[in-house]
């Protein structure tokens, strides 16, 4: 009897997939990968379900501490926001998800992998590269995208092999994850709605602003508010502090990677405002240069994987890049939260490299004297003055 | 009697400038650009005073409608936002005021021209950079930098003349013009303070949220609300309804021209909000690498505009660039004004690339089939597959 | 009868197109695209072989000027060499036979468009993507591809049709434009081999040192030996001249657009002269961030055109951007032809920046003073002494 | 009785220095650091001038593995050729003579350094940006610069000391090092004419063409013909067999730190070909986006590392991602030496991506069909294809 691993989510489409392929004589060994979205009586539910749909084995899997160690970690450290927008909630996530089902498929000796895409999409196109690349030799079944079934289809399959749960489709789909949550809805299909009040999963709780004090050691989050703790915890603290102030929402509008334009919404407090804190940071203790390679290298590292490219080598060179930038990257930042959005107050940083002896901005100050200002000038015009001569432009 | 330019603001350090230079026996001409910041009570008033301290020539120049066309024009279209955070509030505007200053003091047949920067800052770089280049035959005098006196000197000797003005500094000093208003302060000069709500020029009027329609056409804004009209009335206008919000409030981190690290508080409500709806227009009618390189051209011509540099010929073949992408980049985008900040609620445009016949992000659609998008990904695929293999690659 | 444009070259696969499309029922029109690579002699023999085969009308294009004017010149503009290499000879040409006859297919109300690439290569893209983008209404037909024949399998089905030319195979492919000739052998399917001296087209005939002298004006080659013409004539003689000396061969090795890699030898004198000599001259009369980005953005010209992407938006803007470059690019360069290489002797240009009044490398000088120097070399290094005594770095 | 250190050479300007700066007053010790261009003979004759002319302590510092370790092996992993032309021969050496200087003078707790640079080239502010970052409380002291003597002056100053060597001015002044000679004489001062052959110093001595094979190790040249030996061995290796058929000769125009352009010859035929045979095995074992970032920062290594700013922070950065980079850089180059020039003949690395099981470029191939040729090129196609349709575009 042939092993097939489905990628299972406990909704509508994975579940058709899984008693689909259970007819088609498959022994179905459903994983489900979580990065941070499910809660204990969430992933309680989907393996009932799972068994009751007929799982030969149902495997739940927590990456949030491998995810963060080898992707959520970059994000940060490139400050990666695609299109100057998007935290890469869902597609940072779908990679580190293909890639624990495929080594999950390997390890039992499976055929075959099932994941519930439909073949419009960005997510069809991260699974399949990260399965066919490191298992080229483990067939990839996605019933969804073949067989290109209405959502009432697949509840009229499951009806008739006697599954009758409720299958009503939200108005609002969500996925959730430890590095943001996406929403879409009716709105996201067009180009000119915003998503309503509602359609945000966290509801506005506060309104008087407070501060908290985020502590960054070599670029990770180490401390909230000073009490230090691992980098996902921080993230979860942060993120319940400023959820109850309604703050990180956005609309993200990109472009696929199978080359039509998308707008996804999304939810990601804690991922912007690490970000934005870690990028200020920056701002203090490295050099110019440092940080123009860094938003090359960063902006770069977030398009191929938003794309999933994460196994192209360059990917792990840009890694190192960015881990070697971090070294001076320690300090806290203050920000103020408050509703529906934030402002970053100020740094302490041992490695600040403002206001130092050497010489303070508009200032009057003892490093260099005015005769080396205009020399400075002087010379750093010769360019420019030479070619305004010898071309004898007009500036008006 | 030799002629000397002073470029006039009323302030302290240029009236001592004024007074210092007519007494060192020149005839001095003052000038004051009008980027955008003075009223005409105000512009009144520093003509009076330049009289008062022995102008033989006080001028007031209007240059708002050049410094559209030519800068704030591609700060527009490059989305130019100096670390991620700053619209060139201050810098743009030095580099066109010396630019007409010194084609004044060229009219004029000045032997010198005067500015009454210090040996710390930028301004003394953007100023100098254009005299030099574009007149190099006339003299640049810089009392305040050569002599390095401080506040109280410039009083005692402008009393010692019978000059007895309130010199009295203001708390925060302030900088206005039509693309944002610069705020220092104590607090700027440190690393971890943020600028008090009271620093900021304009006060929170409106808590009700409001929509603001812009429209653009070819990236210009030409209309506010539906209402056609210059794009510099509109930038007013819009000033003008965000500012009641309070909006646009923000501290820019920077590295100087002179290599040290600069802080500078602004409030630049239009501004951000046209370089957030431009932006957000762009990414429905632009392709993806039209997007990618406006990205890095408008970054390098804001840094090498921040940075005086703005005669690099380099600077006229980007503006051409950037100029040639606008050319879709019309439409109507909506904007919702709310205390302190502005969110971006969708775009209408007869170039929007999303949502075509062609094809509908993650819906089912007629342009490809399950088929092609297998095919699809399994070249794509290729060059990762093939140097895992060769590699022997493990991605654990 | 439904019509079909077949792009013809004589040869075997695209004969066996012919032949076969027409025992499918189609009347086939063929054409011929000729970028400078066919004699009159070849057209006139080719011609009558599409007859012979029964194609129901012939034509054959030259768009030699089109394809200087839309393409070539622009590969010049950006110093275009892929990998630092190769002057993208057959792929820009494919585009714009591509182009050709999409326009004729559309002009003649064609059904159809057939061309003889198979499914392993570059060239099916180039045609493809130009194809479904300008006429997604034509069907495109690819008989090689889809029936993945060997070579044996069409003589065998040409001749019993009745069609027996001889269709031995040449010990090494070439395919010749004004661009360049790219050759292909056995030895360019392994990774070590160099091709034979008789491999290449053009035989060394000289070997006594000629001077040549180029004449650009903006940017193109408007002259040769002091000789004005056009700049394809221009192209010719050059190419005449150097080739006598066997100059400009080389081997390609890059990736594909289907992810893997490719060697391909090639013979392109005049391509690669032309390019170092205006190469040259830039480097004489532009800044140094004109250089830089006109690097950047020519070789990302040079890469989407290579992989076909010719109709990208962004490829308009950056031909708009070198355009602009080329203000300056006027001047004479010489070049020394040797056998099998070529040295860059210098440049007259009235645009050289070099050797001013205003200052000569390494020379005395009255431009500006060691004080200035002194100055300049102080404040220049203020980042870099700030981050070395802040972070109290040891560089031993 | 203070301390300084002299960067010493046995040439005229810093002989002047030397005896100078004794006159002053100064306890003069005199360092030369070699860099690869000094014969055993050539440091014997310079330390016993250095004693004649008054040196209280002369030192021969070899650097050569330290500059290997620190920058050579650098500049080959990032294949560094300032404008495509100079292996940053003369550049790179200043930068390691300038670090080691200093580290001296701290040693010896000197109170000053003196080198012999002018005020109108790139070498004074190499010197200077190193020595004032590392060691700011050591005084800089520039006698030619400050003094703007002729050599002329200098010669007679130098006489009335009773110190009467020859100082006649060679034709042509030469650099020597590791990674290349410079040349500089009358026509590089000129923008037109090239230098003649007998400038350069290593004359033709063989036209037969010769083989050699190169064999990397992660980047690293680490046998030469077969016979493993240090890297700095195998350069000077193949030098010595390079030169011999006068390769590696060219002219660099460029861009000097101070803004002026400037022309030097070089001879640097190890540099090149090694470069050249790196890059190319490089082509066969990098993916496409490694061997695009490895360009993007390997060119501004080299520029930052030309203009001075090697204690940039982003340096050690950028060589970090550099070495990350080379791990599949192994393999041998097969390289054919001939009069005047040279060329790669192909590569053998078990790391080479062409050639797999996976697929053959231009060759049929099992790896993926027909079918999927065309779903890729139908899918990779949209984005045009939608941007056709929606702007109605003619591409005629």
């Amino acid at each position: 009897m042939k092993k097939i691993v489905v990628a299972y989510s406990g909704g509508l489409d994975t579940s058709f997939c899984l008693k689909y392929l259970q007819n088609k004589g498959y022994q179905v060994h459903t994983v489900l990968v979580n990065t941070g979205g499910f809660s204990v009586a969430e992933l309680e539910a989907i393996t009932t379900r799972a068994y009751e749909l007929g799982s030969f084995q149902h495997t739940n899997c927590n990456i949030i501490e491998k995810y963060y160690q080898k992707a959520i970690k970059y994000l940060v450290f490139g400050n990666v926001l695609k299109n100057n927008t998007y935290p890469l909630s869902v597609s940072a996530e779908r990679v580190f998800q293909a890639l624990e089902i495929v080594r999950y498929a390997q390890k039992i000796g499976a055929d075959a992998i099932a994941h519930g895409s439909t073949g419009a999409g960005n997510d069809q196109i991260r699974f399949d590269l990260i399965f066919q690349t490191i298992a080229p030799e483990i067939k990839i079944i996605t019933p969804i995208r073949d067989l290109a079934l209405s959502r009432q289809e697949e509840v009229d399959y499951l009806e008739k092999q006697g599954v009758f749960y409720s299958w009503e489709k939200a108005q609002y789909s969500i996925n959730k994850g430890i590095w943001g949550t996406s929403v879409g809805g009716k709105e996201t299909l067009t180009s000119h709605l915003p998503l309503p009040d509602e359609a945000y999963p966290s509801p506005l709780q506060k309104t008087t602003p407070e501060n908290v004090v985020l502590e960054f050691e070599k670029g990770e989050l180490i401390a909230v508010n000073g009490e230090k703790a691992a980098p996902t915890t921080n993230i979860a603290k942060l993120e319940s502090l400023a959820t109850a102030f309604a703050i990180g929402r956005d609309i993200h509008v990109g472009d696929t990677i199978i080359g039509i334009k998308g707008r996804v919404g999304f939810e990601a407090a804690a991922p912007l405002i690490i970000i934005k804190a870690h990028h200020l940071l920056e701002k203090h203790v490295l050099s110019k240069w440092q940080q123009y390679w860094k938003e090359q290298l960063g902006n770069w590292y977030g398009m191929l994987f938003h794309e999933g490219q994460y196994l192209d080598p360059v990917m792990r060179n840009i890694e190192t890049f960015l881990t070697d930038t971090q070294q001076t990257v320690s300090g806290t930042v203050t920000v103020t939260l408050k509703p529906y959005h934030f402002s970053l107050d100020g740094i302490v940083s041992e490695h600040d490299l403002m206001n130092t002896e050497l010489g303070q901005y508009g200032e009057m100050n003892n490093a260099w004297t005015a005769t080396d200002a205009k020399g400075f000038i002087k010379i750093l015009g010769n360019a420019q003055t030479i070619y305004s001569q010898v071309n004898a432009l007009n500036y008006d």
